[in-house]
């Protein structure tokens, strides 16, 4: 009776993209390459400094449904907007894209989540997320017969910011172990680590989790080691799979003893990373829920990943089917 | 007193953009390259067909006035939005870009004007609007200090749509005049100029505009011939400057008997058609209200125009101001 592939569970934001340069985050006090949380009032400032901007769906787990689905696999999407305008672009653009998304939004306030993202010259993102009406997810959002019809159920770090969301993470876990089903995180963000680190340790040592998407600076920060070596063997006892990704060197697949290399595309013009890791969680776990080898699911993700740093928004334009179709991947 | 180069006035909207191919625009009986007005019944229908999208400010002179801003020149905006998330963007977005606009928001509805813009794989796009507040627009949203001390004012055909904006136009044109300021017009769109033909000469032959812009569509809907070269002699008749763009040939300008041709810039790639006549009014207004002599008007427009079809969205994200100065001609 499996339905979906991969379901996905995040923080449904609405991205509002601009560029500016390196002076700008310092003299707002923009931690670079982070995501920084804010409060309404800090995004109303931060808004009236901010350039003309793009708006675009986001949410890191969002991205990753949305890339499942561009990839031709069967997803599912639990995240909360509020029933104003952005919430209405968030659903219908996750929809659009093939994916269920069925979370009930709130009614009124607090307003749909957007991310103000700024660009630097060099590609590299720094976002100021506003939670909005993410607060409000909760176990009540859980669709039980969508979860343990999924193969995978994947979700963001990210949602521990929130009060209740890791309530909801635990009932998913709960009926996904119940119905033989797997459990999968991402780090997020090493800001977001150094905030949970024990908890997220709780949930790999627990079993409560099975696979654990990273990339380097996550890994480092969660071992509170400066030794990638040392932080890749303890996350290959701490849990049963791990992918961490390292940029332009590519990723590395961690499973026991098992060591699995996979090479980064080349990508001529870095031009806005949001996204890159929510794409390489999407390729992996789509391959994966497909029975591919662990390098392919590392080549899948590289795929999608490099396609998405070389435009603007966070969720690729092109169809993912048809680019792993050129590269031969599928 | 000159406060401003160059004020616009227009329908206040938000780009929806997407791509899609041509089988979805016969079957969704969508006129390629025109702006097709829609209700919201149907704006509600198209949505639900359409795919992913990315949400942009435009409106055809909102993207004119962040042109000229981009470009150094001052500039200011009266256009009318809601006061919701939609309205919101607008505004920052404009405003953002340096552009003077303080149009009083509606409260409520209906909702800020949206525009769902499909781009098929040759670059063009297929514009579905639904005005929503731009129905609010009347003569009590004209600011009669910002059209006195403004060089130019321009405005949209576009605005002969909704029901007031017109009444607006007269009294901005009756200002500016009594002001020894001009007035300037876009003839917007072919099947527009289809609707208020008689009312666009009347405009021009009465003095009311100065200064007309048009793509080679327009000008012969407007003269109900095939015949270009009658097109251009006729418009030279009835206005006292006028220029007319030919996509990939660049641009003619017409003054009495003058005829001075502008050469298209080269682009490599054209992703989205969507604002290429309004950035080139931008380059051509930005000089036009320096002092620059025609064939320089003509060369910053067609700077700016090529600069906006190789992105996706109406508005440049380059500076035009630095990209003028690269192409040496500021």
């Amino acid at each position: 009776m499996t339905t979906f592939d991969v379901l996905t569970v995040g923080n449904a934001i609405v991205d509002i993209i601009a560029r500016c340069d390196d002076a700008f985050l310092t003299d707002n006090a923009i931690i670079k390459g982070a995501m920084n949380l804010i409060d309404a009032e800090r995004a109303e400032l931060l808004y009236s400094r901010m350039g003309p901007a793009l708006e675009a769906s986001g949410g890191s787990a969002g991205n990753t449904a949305a890339g499942i689905a561009s990839f031709g696999g069967r997803a599912a999407y639990f995240g909360k907007v509020s029933d104003d305008q952005l919430g209405g672009i968030f659903a219908h653009d996750i929809r659009a894209q093939g994916v269920h998304f069925a979370t009930r939004p709130l009614a009124g306030a607090p307003p749909t989540a957007r991310s103000m993202i700024f660009v630097t010259p060099d590609g590299e993102r720094s976002m100021n997320t506003y939670l909005g009406a993410c607060v409000e997810l909760g176990p009540e959002d859980v669709e039980p017969e969508v979860v343990a019809g999924a193969k995978v159920t994947y979700f963001e770090g990210y949602l521990w910011d929130p009060p209740r969301a890791k309530d909801a993470i635990r009932e998913c876990a709960r009926i996904a172990h119940a119905n033989g089903r797997e459990m999968s995180m991402t780090l997020s963000d090493s800001f977001c680590v150094q905030r949970y680190r024990d908890e997220f340790l709780d949930l790999m040592r627990s079993g409560t989790i099975d696979i654990v998407f990273a990339n380097r600076a996550e890994a480092l920060a969660l071992y509170e080691t400066g030794d990638f070596e040392e932080a890749i063997s303890r996350l290959s006892q701490d849990c049963r799979l791990a992918a961490v990704t390292m940029s332009e060197e590519g990723s590395i697949i961690v499973r026991g003893a098992e060591r699995t290399r996979v090479e980064a595309i080349a990508v001529a013009d870095v031009v806005d990373t949001t996204g890159a890791g929510d794409l390489y969680a999407a390729g992996f776990l789509y391959g994966y829920t497909a029975g591919r080898s662990l390098a392919d699911c590392g080549r899948l993700g590289s795929l999608a990943a490099g396609l998405v740093i070389g435009q603007v928004g966070p969720r690729p334009m092109l169809s993912l089917s048809a680019e792993a179709k050129k590269a031969g991947l599928v």
